[in-house]
């Protein structure tokens, strides 16, 4: 079967995954590009294996029979189930943990992956392929809720315009109204004012100091002294993407400030699909290509390009 | 009088202070030298004026005649006193705020120095006066436990054995009787041993990620990453020292562990005077040497040396 394997760089190449006791069987329908995709094309993680994390399918093989011909998305760490952070449900920080097309285990570039069992949801029939992709990322933002919890009165800014940002804003509007999205693309953050989204190129001297919490969401260097900028004294700011974190940064004012920095990953998949199969959060506007996987060369390439949202695979 | 002058270098300078409407003027009997006049005179601040701002005095003048001639510490945050920090008490974050020695007001390394009679905090005669000194570092301790709740079971690491590291030590222990603290001198390191708190010079592969709480208080830039190292997924980190917090840090394994990152500043003066009071904190030990104001740099020379902890001034 056709998978796309990354060793120092991307190739098409046959191969099979071999489910181990109490994992599953996917066959693959369609997976998304993200950020930390990129990021580990580029050489920033030390990573090799099938890629790709972001998915929706249909479990083939299980010795579950419920979840036999079900279409599932799947949490992407897999845990050790008997460490502390196993046994309170965190298996994303087990200590042992393998992850989905990231940390030893082949991922979701592929026409079959393999999951521990206990990693799947069922999805219901009103979330669309198109939509179940997106559940991954859409955890990823409701985890900023699990961490910290934002009072209705409080002004938020978005540091970024791109996926994340996209899903993160789409998350928080749920209950508050006092967002302010600060990007660098105009067709990104005409997709946000068409929400009723604030939604500015750059920061202007009055933005600065005055947000409660801000949310680092850019993937680019200049994320974190932004959100610095932004945030008030006392105030919060989310760090959402790794690669805003890396080089030359000062963060002297956020000691000064006494600012808390929350550093914040993967998320809850439970509310991701009640909010998709709800209609709370829609994202169909954010898909801008689906390629079939041996195309994935221009995927890669139009996936890089800040004009498009989220592409698509299908294996 | 006498005043160490800053102005890309130390001088010893001949001026006055001229206390503002609802200022009082202090005589300075014994000032301290910290981490951030360190800072300051190697050009890390952009200051001009009289540096210091740990001291101890005699109110001369002032329209409380309650405050005349009694014996002081003082806050080092004069804020507008209008602005919604000035108004919850948080002058120290009024975003128009002098500080003393520090920004826009002149300091404690001077025969006299001017305050608002609001920053002034009358202390008992059990407190001495090579004692009181330290309130204000003992303050920025105990703001620690203002910004977050540690629980009695949890694990606390302090990175680093210097000045503040040696006060963190003393405010944490009284609650938590489990510490361990990570230095790199033998003397500083024993004198933490004698309060029965675990000192250990290096990280050891042991420590790695099984702490809930830790503090980052070195003043050197190895410091943030040591931090990272020894906190659990999840934990918390408190950020004290400015200085650990430039240069080329990388922080994408506090955003994969979800670490929560604490700027912590100047901090509440009540419970450091009372704890001194009490003799709960005792800092008899930390008194390396003092010198008179003339001798300013010999006194910063010694200051320097990771041998001395802290040195004091005699104006
Ligand atoms: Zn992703
Ligand atoms: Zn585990
Ligand atoms: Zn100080
Ligand atoms: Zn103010």
């Amino acid at each position: 079967m056709k998978v796309l394997y990354f060793e120092q760089k991307i190739t098409l190449k046959d191969d099979y995954p071999q489910p181990k006791s109490g994992e599953a069987l996917v066959r693959v329908r369609l997976a998304g590009i993200c950020g930390t995709d990129l990021e580990m094309i580029r050489g920033y993680m030390d990573y090799t294996g099938v890629l790709g994390h972001e998915f929706v399918g249909v479990v083939e093989k299980s010795n579950n029979y419920d979840l036999v011909g079900k279409r599932v998305v799947g949490e992407i760490n897999a845990g050790c189930g008997r460490c502390t952070y196993c046994s309170s449900g965190l298996e994303r920080h087990c200590p042992q943990r393998t992850v989905l097309g990231i940390y030893k285990r082949d991922g979701a570039f592929a026409q079959y992956l393999s999951l521990p069992e206990k990693n799947l949801h069922t999805i219901p029939d009103s979330i669309s392929d198109e939509e179940a992709v997106f559940i991954e990322p859409l955890a990823a933002a409701f985890e900023i809720e699990e961490q910290i919890r934002i009072q209705e009165n409080q002004k938020i800014a978005i540091v970024g315009d791109g996926r994340l940002a996209q899903l993160i804003v789409r998350v928080l509007k749920i209950k508050n109204k006092n967002i302010t999205c600060f990007g660098r693309h105009q067709n990104k953050l005409h997709m946000l004012q068409k929400m009723q989204i604030a939604a500015k190129m750059g920061i202007s001297k009055d933005d600065e100091h005055t947000f409660d919490v801000v949310v680092e969401a850019t993937g680019n260097e200049s994320g974190f002294s932004d959100a610095i900028k932004l945030a008030k004294p006392r105030g919060t700011i989310i760090l959402k993407s790794t690669l805003a974190s890396k080089g030359n940064l000062d963060f002297a004012p956020a000691i000064i400030n006494e600012i808390t920095m929350v550093g914040s990953r993967c998320g809850p998949f439970r509310p991701a699909i009640e909010a998709l199969a709800s209609g709370v959060v829609k994202v169909n506007d954010m898909v801008s290509a689906v390629y079939p996987i041996e195309e994935f060369e221009k995927a890669f390439e139009e996936a890089k390009k800040p004009t498009n949202i989220k592409i698509l695979l299908r294996p």
